[in-house]
């Protein structure tokens, strides 16, 4: 029976993005999607058992306005430089739809989050990527003109590859591109520099953050994005009314107001990252430098897709990738001690004796 | 100084949705947004707080399962007919960009819901409204073929109006349209009918039901859709991933489990709306049959606008709109006993003396 319905062609030849395996029973030890394996700020937790009896019948405030002023207040900027997201998924959504019309392109680099094609395509734009570098740098090609490209993405740090490039070396691609930059900075409290500061500089840089990893919170779907009050204005119309939620604005104002818990966790986080790192180059794997709360690991003899498999019969969950001209590897998120030293033990089982 | 970046055209030349009054600071009675003005089921409260304490560090359930089963055993069909979003307006949001590209066209209903203008202008599509008749029933033109026509939107009930067309006369104008049809739930569970059951008759049908009006929700941001699963399918493709938070997924299911909550909720409301408009008919103003939680009225000699402006300066909001063509009226949300009494109190003493 043919459908009588007709979803966009670009729609209908689409596969859909899949995001990571979220396994529902069982008892599994998840490093596959880059959770926070701590639980968040009992101040949000607070900030939410509280607003769930405060008037949840009534509409959320649009503008998620405590937490503008909040966030303004720890990265010392105006409450009108910032953008809320339903997770900074959301954000990357209202900024494609603001910039990138049918027909029209949107450039990142590749390996990276495969969201942004996905984003592309929903939208019956063309998707460019520019591969990454050996060494995951850009190439000057990323800032290339090109007649119908309207917005660049740069996850940075990036994923699977946990590299970072500079904010000098990000502001010279930016100066180049011939349209907005959005770095992605989902990762970037693990890291040791970030691009807030490029936003001043240049109009046509964004900056977005989410409150998925560095502070515990993937299930309650906050992110917020800085940039131009002129830019903000244009992204402000797309998005829907009440993107956020009133347990979302509350939770995330009171985690933002925590930075005494963001730097323990970053800690602790970057502490098991180093650990993971050493052990795992031990191991005979080629492990990427790491600015993020996860490792890129490859391996030159062992499988890295039969090792996903055998980890996860052991119900561990790593995420396994392999891009087109790259090696296969594994993306192991970092977890508590006790999940990581479990991690290692069965890996090195699975291992050929060295 | 000109703007080095550049939104689409059809984003720089909007002027953007704007939400309904939501007052921050003072004591207003708020019968301007259609909110519930009782708050929600405890179970859904109990729902929220337990989830806040297990794992808000991990991403949600993509799919919202456990609303989805909870949901189709309360409506008798399968839970792959539904999708939930992030509020209805997500949900309109992705039908919008699952079947309307650029250029293409969107057909509503004039008076009525004013996002849908809103989602075809991000779209970059064409918006095409159909004036409601005098006695708000529709003209077979809502139904003609056009070449570039690729959804319909419908509100019923609709808002300013409060009215409904029968299942029957739905399914009728579903039939001759050759594109799909989205019925706008919103305030279904205040009528008496409703066309869930059409979902079945035909593929082109979809319904969708929010939580923020007859469950009391409207800061949880949940509303979910019916439609046949192959239908569900593209949509999918559109969402994002995680558009619906743990919080949201957790309240949400308790309260879709509590229909006897509905029930009673319903019962006071209703009620209330009969008292409602009863008075406002005492008070010269003609109102229109509501099979919502709100009535429209208007008056022949006194000016609407002008008494909306003198209840705000009163600490009281109701929703001014005047669409051309139409008589101005004011839509005032069916609050609780004591709010309604204080309206009309002060409503009367606006009025002249009859």
């Amino acid at each position: 029976m043919t459908q009588s319905f007709k979803a966009r062609p670009s729609i209908a030849r689409m596969r859909g993005y899949v995001p990571g395996e979220q396994p529902r029973g069982g008892k599994f030890i998840k490093l596959n999607t880059n959770e926070n394996p701590y639980p968040p700020s009992p101040a949000a937790i607070r900030a939410i058992e509280a607003a769930a009896t405060q008037g949840l019948q009534r509409y959320p405030d649009p503008l998620a306005t405590v937490f503008r002023e909040r966030a303004a207040d720890v990265f010392g900027i105006d409450p009108d430089w910032i953008l809320c997201g339903n997770g900074s998924d959301d954000l990357l959504t209202i900024v494609t739809r603001t910039f990138v019309g049918e027909g029209e392109c949107l450039r990142y680099p590749r390996p990276s989050y495969v969201l942004y094609s996905t984003l592309a395509e929903i939208q019956g734009a063309a998707a460019e990527s520019v591969d990454f570098r050996p060494d995951w740098t850009l190439s000057p090609e990323f800032s290339s003109s090109s007649d119908n490209l309207r917005l660049g993405f740069l996850a940075n740090p990036n994923s699977p590859s946990g590299t970072c490039l500079s904010p000098e070396e990000v502001l010279r691609l930016a100066e180049r591109l011939p349209c907005p930059l959005l770095v992605d900075e989902a990762y970037v409290d693990f890291a040791e520099t970030n691009c807030l500061d490029l936003v001043r500089q240049n109009e046509r840089i964004m900056v977005s953050r989410s409150l998925s990893k560095s502070y515990a919170l993937a299930g309650l779907r906050f992110g917020f994005l800085v940039a131009q009050p002129q830019v903000i204005v244009e992204l402000s119309k797309v998005k829907d009314s009440y993107n956020c939620d009133a347990l979302s604005i509350a939770g995330a104002t009171a985690a933002i107001g925590d930075q005494a818990w963001l730097a323990e966790n970053r800690r602790k986080i970057l502490h098991t990252r180093s650990r993971l790192a050493e052990k795992l180059g031990s191991f005979g794997f080629q492990v990427t430098d790491s600015q993020a709360n996860f490792v890129w690991a490859t391996h030159d003899t062992a499988s890295a897709h039969t090792l996903y498999e055998r980890l996860k019969e052991k119900h561990i969950l790593v995420r396994y990738m392999s891009y087109t001209g790259w090696q296969e590897g594994l993306r192991v998120s970092v977890g508590t001690d006790e999940q990581i030293d479990a991690f290692l033990h069965i890996l090195q089982s699975l291992l050929p004796a060295t």
